[in-house]
């Protein structure tokens, strides 16, 4: 048994070898110094079954060094999911599934896209939590149905990135007993050793942060690997850090233990020493020797028979605790009960109004209870954000049944760790910080979107309307930083009735995560008798107000948030002037942008070139909506610290700016 | 002696409650809870002289946790610095000197803009890398000319932000002496408790990253709080943290010690009981009383001494080491040596050509003999960012005289640091990474642009040409978000001798930071004789090649790096058809904007709207260019995993597509 071990291990390491040298780019040092711990944890470890990927009682596998995906694509060829050779030898080749880096959504068996260091390892975090939030909601006495681990690889490169240290600290806090981490100690980055910049005590660190730790100093020891990660996987009680001292490239006569093994194919020269140094043909290229093949299907084989296991336990589940079974099978499902929406709240008209975070947090609270695994908080900014939901108690080591998380001082690690939860099928988690604080999330938010899963970010205080913080708290370039990333749908409510409707399309989003921004201070609260209604809002633009019948628009005011209700000022006074203006009230460009183009033209009628948009935000983009002729008020340079209606006012967010400019626009002076 | 300090802590305190108190807004509690730590700091340990807030010998003082800015303020007027009664009087409003988050550049003695979390940790951490770097160059034997301390106030909120982790591991690494860092230990965020979210071992953590660790367990023990900054600062190997125990809001009899104390003002009511607690007329406010304005401005009055002092033994010291003396003194002015450019590369039309982050990396090269505080380095990617300075040394604690920076995985410290470094009079302080990781360092780019000094970024790996690195590595939506930071100039050359220009106009351009956008692929190298000359890279965007002058232009073709060479190749076979296409060289929208009305008439004229802008990223900003008719040819989604040459054509970046664009622009088909 040892020796087919030992060849099945060097296959995955040649197999590396072979294939970044065939896509002629890649990592191949990883993958081969890493292929005992893959080989420990799919043979020995960890519960999966090829043949269904989905199986919600599997462990779940993070590779954090994404770099190294090759180790995860020789083991899910070798144990049988739907990867093949043919896969393998297209490595890094437009339209394979086997990418540069692991793609959630793409490759059968891979759970989360990793790449960019440190996410997977914050990820993994989020996918303990949504573990240990099922465990406190469904695991009865004798029915442990939620009982799954999440093992993860990660890098040096993982642990210097300041996400995973914001993680560990959460992770630690929290006990997450579920984590069984390893952490590859090849003392290699891509300058050199990493004595040029990393030489902190990591297994004293990790204990300062209540993590279970071990260390293995030789990482060929198969047994020495398998009995820390069965220790760490006994360990309920705290994440599990094993340090494994490991050589990158191992197997490379000339380049093992250097920088050169890291992300350069070896060289055809090199790769052929490799293999004759473990005893392959030097002259094939994708050998697997097929008893290798064969002891690694039937692993992988075995897998069917876990799951099955698993599903009679959930069907006798089911008979026990038919209502909690019922209720995680129509989350998994992603089904809405029917009457979800019906306590959103609708508010009267206001002149004082209602800041649009509170409205929103009013909805989140009308929603909650309708949908048992929706999760989320924020990242110390409950309070201010109004995200705290009542009666839902907060999640911590002592109460696993919480729904409101705390996140700490940590916006990046929350947006990996919303992502780690959002994974977990039937699950919605959302997130809430300050729209200044987005920047500190940005990572994880774009590989939500890579991914097309649904985090909801809420980010409020969103303008220099937020007043006295001043300049380094009033966003000016995050809305066109948040509205350029692919697939994240960007809504800014105008009023409160607008804000439940986000938090409505919020909800029923499909396709990747939705942002809401949102105010601090109050603005009014438009009659939605007198007004369109703010369903509208969803279709991303809708004409708000029109003049009078008789009267056709000849200009377009448009704009989101807190400036519509500037928009509306104006307009009624160009009304008294005669220059009969429409108000558009633009929430969201993305949702506008899907639109079919009859709607488009209606809102925004081709010959209709007059416009203005209005938003306390950088004018950027807006150019497309306006054209040429149109004016943009907007922010091109940083804020100030002053009351927000001062700011307002200092920086021409006011109806007369506007009516200025629209006389200006109408030559009327 | 004892009394009159204490009633000068307390003075402070009661300033703190009533400042909040007027502007309606702010956070009292922190600077209430750090008063004794504010007059230890100020009254016995720091050396300034408010008078010059600019000496180099002085110590410098980062106030991490910003929202404690009345602490610094209080401390500024009472020590005399130019901050009086009436800027603390005016807290929080408009055009006054004391904003919501303390500003450098706008109030005298404030060293660093900070706010949020975690940047001030690591900014300290530049600027104690600077002063280590300044020791090892300029200090002789009995010459001890830098020789200062940086201390700095941090937050629970501080050292949860994985940036501060980032930052204090690389810090214990390089064994920065010169840090006295003091934490806050106040038990209470935003949320609550600190037991909500953060419970992790902070003096073993900041042990295993190699600090001197201290605990005091009274936040009002001076005595305690002064032997151990002392202890602190006399130790020269590793950086110091002191955690000492505090109360938040001391003094408030209904608040301290909760979260009600941290954002909000205390109420009318509750600051006459802090008043009266303190023995101070609770009818009266901003009262100071004159023993202890007396007190404070006799410590401040000798920082005069100091000061004279170290000029003294500068003036001696430039007698003896006369030519070291005065490269400091033309770093110090920022006073470029005559033939600082000489030595820059002008590459050779080349076809095959060279990456742009090549040849910026023999632009640095060249120009790095010249400016002694040059310096920079990658967040370990020195050799993909071509970035290394052979010769120089690397920076470390054994050889504190190197030049190179080895950052670590740590792009987000690295962009902290770097502002640290910059704010050191006479260092130019440049990072790199990939483009894609910029995202990584948006916070302090953000902050650099605010404080308008110039960190140099080098981002390399510029698009989906980076090729199979695949999805998450490739920037789509990095560029836009570049461009629409305030402040900040955004440079893509689009060949190697652009690239050259580039580092040109990075090392002479002031008010903001520069980001060079680089190439990893190889592209064309333009004949300089044939095309315009790349020194116009300075304008922004120029015409790089027109139509033969018979021919007026019809049709721009504009467009940033790599894909210049697509509207070069479309322009001739264009021609070819008879469209008289002018091609506009773009590198950069910001350095456009700046040129006057008649240059940016001439590039592109009022009357040609018949424009064509290509490039690899998100087509968002380039309506602003093209105008209404013209067409956009950009990615509005990720990218793919596949050889770099294969994407740009699977995704329409060739000049076919280019040239199929300007036919059916030019209604020919």
């Amino acid at each position: 048994m040892e020796n087919i071990e030992q060849l099945a291990i060097n296959t995955v390491r040649v197999l590396a070898a072979d294939s970044v040298q065939k896509a002629n780019s890649g990592h191949p040092g990883t993958p081969m110094g890493l292929a005992p711990i893959g080989h420990v944890l799919w043979s020995k470890i960890m519960n999966y079954n090829p043949k269904d990927p989905h199986w919600a009682g599997r462990d779940r596998f993070v590779l954090s060094c994404g770099h190294a995906c090759m180790l995860q694509y020789a083991y899910l060829f070798l144990t049988g999911y739907e990867v093949h050779m043919d896969d393998i030898k297209e490595f890094r080749q437009l339209h394979s599934i086997t990418p540069g880096h692991p793609e959630y959504g793409l490759t059968p068996g891979i759970e989360v896209t990793t790449g960019p260091l440190g996410q997977g390892f914050a990820n993994g975090v989020g996918m303990g939590i949504a573990r240990a939030m099922l465990a406190a909601k469904f695991n009865k006495d004798g029915f442990d149905v939620f009982n799954y681990n999440i093992y993860a690889i990660c890098s040096d490169g993982d642990l210097m990135e300041g996400v995973s240290s914001e993680a560990a600290s959460l992770a630690g806090h929290l006990g997450l007993g579920s984590l069984v981490y390893v952490y590859d100690n090849n003392h290699i980055t891509i300058e050199g050793s990493t004595e040029l910049a990393f030489n902190e005590d990591v297994a004293a660190r990790f204990r300062s942060y209540g993590w279970h730790v071990q260390t293995v100093d030789d990482g060929n020891d198969l047994e020495a690997i398998e009995s820390a990660i069965l220790a760490g996987k006994d360990e309920k009680k705290r994440p599990s850090l094993i340090i494994v001292r490991t050589v990158i490239g191992y197997g490379s006569p000339d380049k093992e233990g250097t920088a050169a093994a890291h992300g350069s194919p070896l060289g055809t020269a090199e790769v052929r020493k490799v293999k004759e140094g473990f005893g392959f043909d030097p002259d094939t290229s994708f050998e697997i020797p097929s008893d290798v093949l064969q002891y690694y299907r039937q692993v992988g084989g075995e897998g069917m028979e876990k799951q099955q296991k698993w599903e009679a336990l959930w069907k006798n589940y089911c008979q026990h605790f038919s209502e909690l079974a019922e209720t995680y099978e129509n989350a998994a499902k992603d089904e809405f009960p029917g009457d979800w929406d019906i306590d959103l709240p609708e508010f009267e008209p206001d002149e004082k109004g209602m800041a649009t975070r509170k409205a929103a947090g009013k909805a989140l609270e009308a929603i909650a209870p309708y949908f048992p695994l929706l999760v989320g908080g924020a990242a110390d900014l409950a309070p201010s954000t109004d995200t705290l939901i009542k009666g839902l108690g907060s999640f911590s080591k002592q109460d696993p049944g919480g729904r409101n998380l705390h996140f700490g001082i940590r916006e990046h690690a929350m947006g990996a760790i919303l992502n780690g939860i959002t994974l977990t099928k039937g699950f919605t988690a959302f997130g809430a910080t300050f729209l200044i604080f987005s920047d500190y999330m940005r990572p994880p938010m774009r590989l939500a979107a890579i991914m097309k899963i649904k985090p909801i970010y809420v980010f409020t205080h969103d303008s220099i309307g937020l007043g006295e913080d001043g300049t380094t708290h009033q966003p000016v370039e995050q809305l066109i930083g948040l509205r350029s990333v692919p697939n994240l749908v960007v809504i800014r409510p105008a009023d409160a009735n607008e804000a439940v409707q986000a938090w409505k399309v919020a909800m029923t989003h499909k396709g990747g995560p939705v942002a809401l921004i949102l105010t601090r201070q109050e603005i009014p609260i438009l009659d939605q008798n007198y007004f369109t209604h703010a369903c509208h809002l969803q279709k991303g633009a809708y004409i708000l107000n029109d003049p009078p019948t008789e009267h056709k628009p000849e200009l377009i005011l448009m704009g989101s948030g807190s400036e519509v209700h500037l928009l509306l000022e104006a307009q009624t006074d160009l009304f008294q002037m005669g220059i009969w203006a429409r108000v558009v009230s633009f929430p969201s460009w993305e949702l506008f942008d899907l639109q079919d183009q009859a709607y488009k033209e209606k809102v925004l009628p081709a010959d209709l070139h007059k416009r203005i948009a209005v938003e306390a935000g950088s004018p950027i983009g807006w150019a497309k909506y306006v054209c040429d002729e149109g004016i943009v008020i907007g922010l091109n340079h940083f804020g100030s610290s002053a009351p927000g209606n001062v700011l307002m006012e200092e920086f021409g967010f006011t109806a007369e700016n506007v009516i200025q400019n629209a006389k200006s626009l109408m030559g009327r002076f």
